[in-house]
């Protein structure tokens, strides 16, 4: 439905990221392979962090391929920690609301899938938003209620719980409505420090996603592959499909699963919805 | 803080209504001189009535003054029942989703003014729309929340009841959380048969708006302007600021007051609002 | 590289022709399946004739699956010959005014191809238009020019004259600067009147163009289809792509040939290009 | 008719440039004193220098007031060297390409005024842009074409120059078109090490162009002013119309002159436009 991107390593310009590669981002977003959908011209966005905590975002209703912005601007930012989406909706508007990467204080959030019947849940998720984040919300995404419930439930604290409690209560809530298989996503979602990526859907049959070989067994592999030269051993992409078609450099995280990106050793652990045991931020009846 | 227009009557071009008056809309959203804001560039819409029940709308994030497909197609489409508004953003984004005039079903709205800290209260009156009509709710302004509220309390059975009972709920709510004058309006609204339009502040110091003399009595005072030619005698103007300089074609809504344009006689009625008494559509505790 | 539709006979709503057949333009801006893109998202345009003599014009830069205003205003306006244009484009910039259908005056143009080497060319083909003519150009895009070259070679006279020296002069002015095959195209033109649909390459290879079998015939071989039992005898359609999978209802438009759709017998004749004898309006030394 | 900045100095964010100050161009977009137009909606540009030799543009058909990426983006991008342009069109379309600041290669160039009659005058305007360079322009633009015939004259070798023999050959093509007064500006451009700033109009009453003091004196005359504390000495900016109400702290450009800034002394000179003397580049004829 989308394709999404994160990155975390040496500084690379985004235009590096998002144009260079062979079956780049970019080409994605007119050519996917392995979504459902061919096409993903529903607006794109584009998160990174540099000046200050706070992350950068560029969002445009466009299609990715068209935007002359995008292409000259993206020569010149060059980031650490980047995240990059191309949108097919599902249903709700195209505007730049609706783009992701959402952004919350220093946190970026991103989604490919979808919510299933949203518009027939939608009152029941958005009233368990904490009231103080409640006026924060912009879009009409299910993307964009799915990362409130989560900030709601301490994203910000402990984000495996909180995204494990918010499919919890997304899936109790979907199926309170008769919502076979309530939702259906890879996120991403980072501090600016860490990055976390989660792969599940309620029929355990995923999205795809993909993350990167460690750089030194890729570079090796694929010496005639420049940018690799350019990163550092620690430098790791995560992928709803790869970029290039490089033998040995990229691995499917298992359906149900996450992977934290993070100083020292990246992990892999197995991804397990719960229902929050007391939503007290959400109002009685709910 | 916007401007608009409705107009009921003989069929005209949409052209022939934003473009071909003196100081006409599309003037106004540059040069607006009674607005709080001289400029009105934050998207535009147009509702007219036409093939079938439902009215078509056409909305746009340009400046109205540089649309060219509105230019054009305004020269394609006749209407005997058109409503246009310029919209001045007062806080929430710029997106085709927050531009007046709303539709649901067969009705348009359309609004000048605001809801005083939107962003406190939102929560609030977001959850006294009825569950059944929530997930229509596309953008994020306080126009199209104020609109839903007075659908949930019988809009399309008694107008000036639901919009008394809106802006009293509105009130209540802003007071409840000490906003000292909750509201600001000038409304339109029309289900393609009537047109009310109010004129209403908490601090009763209201936007202007202004409704056309009838047409036999401005056609022998201007003889010159030929469109009084062209119109039947029982077409209506409805503006937030007089389109011509015309002696004697405009008389000012009063204050707290609604007018109701109608085959037969029209009527001009005073407003007050009122708390709803059993808000049954409301969940408890709101 | 792009797609059309051209169609002349009973008043449809752009909508009926547009967005209700199966694999619709629409459609096909996702999902061409004969084209050399599987996707047309670079703008669209739609033309069509109504109030005046002139058409009137719609063009947007978002892909056509996605306009809100498309979708809506297209139920509103109903016509008797309508052109409809989805793009893919070929390098110039994607904004509004590269949009076809082109208007000059009451006439339309729209093409699906591109005159190779455009970038190349482009100032000898300019030098060429009119002057009187020249400031009307206002995009950058190849097919804009070739218009305008038609226009100054009398397209309003004589329309398949004036295309075939328009297409000899480009050919001349390509094979100059040592473009192997100058011209890729199918082209549809009307006054408002009559259609006239060109089939044409340089290197004999063109893009594909159908034309729907007279309507009695379809409606006998295909009663079941809706829209037949609404449009006169003499409706037509010429399409890039067959909107629906009817047997017996397209016919290929044969290689170097056109079209016209005209009251009485439509024709269908052999295409040669030819060199202008007499480019008076062109400057010495092109 | 048209609003710009070109700033020099020690490196600030865009932000700190378009947002901070009182009266910013951001304001003056929505509320400019001194232009013939209050109102500049039609668009903006920015350009800056940072990663390699070309400056980054980023070009929108908003209102500078309204685009909310730059606003974001602006806090992540800094810059010691940048352009910044909001439009109100004098007639030609409102899309990206007739966005200023131009580029070509490492040069800038942005323009507040108009070639007068231009649409009469552009072909012959046109014809006089070196061939090799013709097919890069992009947009429909008086200053577009402005640009490119400097850069046809040696705009790369010799600003000044080839600006008083672009201005030079306007002016003898407008009068031979019977164009009294043929061009008003105020110009900037620059390789982005250098910038070069015009003031001129054929009737001599040319719009306003200011430079500011030098920093030690403003500092000492506005010590509140917190941005002074963090600009080296050598920091510089021009400006149509003044950022700030600061006594002393503005100098208007004189009628008919040019400034340059630079390492070591700027300078001011004045500006005598000059028909070129041999137009090698110009086709007989023209």
């Amino acid at each position: 439905m989308c394709r999404w991107l994160a990155y975390s390593g040496s500084p690379l310009t985004i235009h590096d990221l998002l144009y260079k590669p062979e079956h780049s981002l970019i080409d994605q977003s007119l050519h996917s392979t392995m979504g459902v959908e061919t096409t993903n011209g529903d607006g794109f966005g584009v998160g990174w962090y540099g000046v200050g905590d706070e992350p950068g975002v560029y969002h445009s209703v466009e299609p990715a391929w068209n935007d002359r912005n995008l292409r000259d601007m993206s020569q010149h930012i060059s980031s650490s920690l980047v995240f990059a989406h191309i949108r097919a909706s599902t249903g709700t508007a195209v505007q730049e609301t609706n783009c992701h990467p959402f952004r919350h204080g220093k946190w970026l959030w991103q989604h490919n899938g979808a919510i299933r019947e949203f518009q027939t849940i939608k009152r029941d998720l958005v009233l368990a938003v904490d009231p103080s984040l409640y006026a924060s919300i912009e879009g009409s995404s299910d993307t964009e209620v799915f990362f409130y419930v989560a900030l709601s439930l301490g994203l910000e604290d402990d984000p495996p719980n909180a995204v494990a409690e918010a499919v919890g209560f997304i899936e109790e809530v979907g199926r309170r409505h008769g919502v076979e298989h309530p939702i259906q996503m890879t996120v991403a979602t980072t501090d600016g420090d860490r990055v976390w990526a989660f792969r599940y859907s309620s029929e355990r049959d995923s999205r795809t996603l993909f993350y990167s070989t460690d750089v030194p067994t890729v570079r090796e592999l694929h010496p005639e592959v420049e940018i690799l030269q350019k990163v550092s051993d620690e430098s790791r992409l995560i992928v709803s499909e790869p970029l290039r078609d490089l033998p040995g450099a990229w691995n499917l995280v298992p359906e149900s699963s996450y992977g934290v990106i993070q100083e020292g050793q990246d992990e892999l652990l197995p991804f397990k919805p719960r229902v929050p045991s007391s939503p007290t931020s959400m109002p009685a009846g709910v």
